[in-house]
């Protein structure tokens, strides 16, 4: 097989990526349709905050495999995202005035306590697939960023029309997103085309994007077997 | 065995890591006596540098370990100590121009490719122990910074005594280190006290500081090896 092009290798992501992204899920449509219960929206932000949590872990990971400074530097960038430069900062911390902003008690969010078995798992091997694959199918994983932009710029609107009784100021995470992950997503795919330059090499790039599709899908699928509508 | 004390467990630690600490080898005392020849300099330099190199990778690996964004934005200085805030920057750079500081022509030292096995070796196994052990015991083998300010201080006057073939700009590493290392020290020290509570534990962390201190050693004796008086 030879190398797909640029363009070509670029496109397949995309392709593959979209049609498996967890915005197709059942639960995720109700979710922008408005259809699903406040308990339903409590559960899915105290066990997505998990997968947020397993966030800056991954990504110091990725940090730990990269031999080169600059690479570092900016990848960096994603767990001072998450984590913030103080208390109080970051993604972490705005996921967790999201979930005061749902009516959940914050400190049983944080102790991860209520983390349903099938979300655990699910996320952690998302540690796993980072932990054990190369560093460009590691970095290709996180592409599903491609499509984040978007899924973040509906919900905003989504939410603020259909749940009013969440307090919209702790929307704050999914507006940061909107930028930061275009910006992620392109250093991800100049980094994923530079280093995945063989077909082989290339499709297991395209395999660890899918599987972290099926990753973010795994999550909703227990979230939605555990509260159905 | 009953927990030691605060004060008994940092006096052990001081202890076995003092005794062992790599300013005892015969390599190392001749350096800072100005024994050592131009050649022996610079493949102390270059070995060396390839230590320097996993430091940023052991700190990552250290950052994925945590659960707590707390001690991730205070471990993650370390990184960006190494790495710098821009390209040029940090410790890394600052070894590259001691390396050119002592003759070494800098892209042959960056490519590591006349490091010596036995030097990878060790330097990998400091990798390898931060990766296999618990958190706890990887922020332990860190505690050789106990030690550094002091080494750094008597190296830079025995460096601008014994070898005035040095420039002497190219000293910055060791000067920058000797705060740096004491307020990484006293971090890592608060974090063990923390964290390993009972005997069982803070003998592992003991264990782990000794395998730390034979690292340094084993680095020594191969380029001491390598390049006799």
């Amino acid at each position: 097989m030879s190398a797909l092009s640029k363009d070509d290798f670029v496109a397949r992501l995309r392709q593959e990526g979209e049609k498996r992204y967890h915005d197709h899920h059942p639960f995720h449509v109700r979710m922008h349709a408005g259809e699903l219960s406040r308990t339903q929206i409590q559960a899915w932000v105290l066990n997505r905050y998990y997968y947020q949590t397993r966030i800056p872990i991954k990504d110091a990971i990725i940090l730990s495999k990269s031999d080169d400074p600059a690479f570092r530097r900016s990848w960096m960038q994603r767990i001072v995202d998450h984590d913030g430069k103080a208390e109080g900062e970051g993604g972490l911390a705005q996921w967790q005035r999201l979930a005061a902003g749902v009516g959940l008690d914050v400190e049983e969010v944080k102790s991860l306590s209520r983390v349903l078995p099938g979300v655990r798992f699910a996320c952690d091997a998302y540690v796993q697939l980072v932990r054990e694959r190369p560093l460009v199918e590691a970095v290709a994983s996180s592409l599903t960023e491609f499509f984040s932009p978007d899924i973040m710029t509906r919900r905003i609107a989504a939410w603020e029309t259909h749940y009013p009784w969440v307090d919209g100021a702790t929307l704050a995470y999914f507006r940061g997103r909107v930028t930061r992950a275009r910006d992620d997503s392109r250093q991800a795919i100049d980094y994923v085309l530079a280093h995945a330059t063989g077909r082989e090499q290339q499709e297991r790039c395209i395999e660890a994007l899918i599987t972290k599709c099926h990753i973010l899908w795994a999550l909703l699928d227990a979230v939605s077997k555990e509260f159905p509508a």
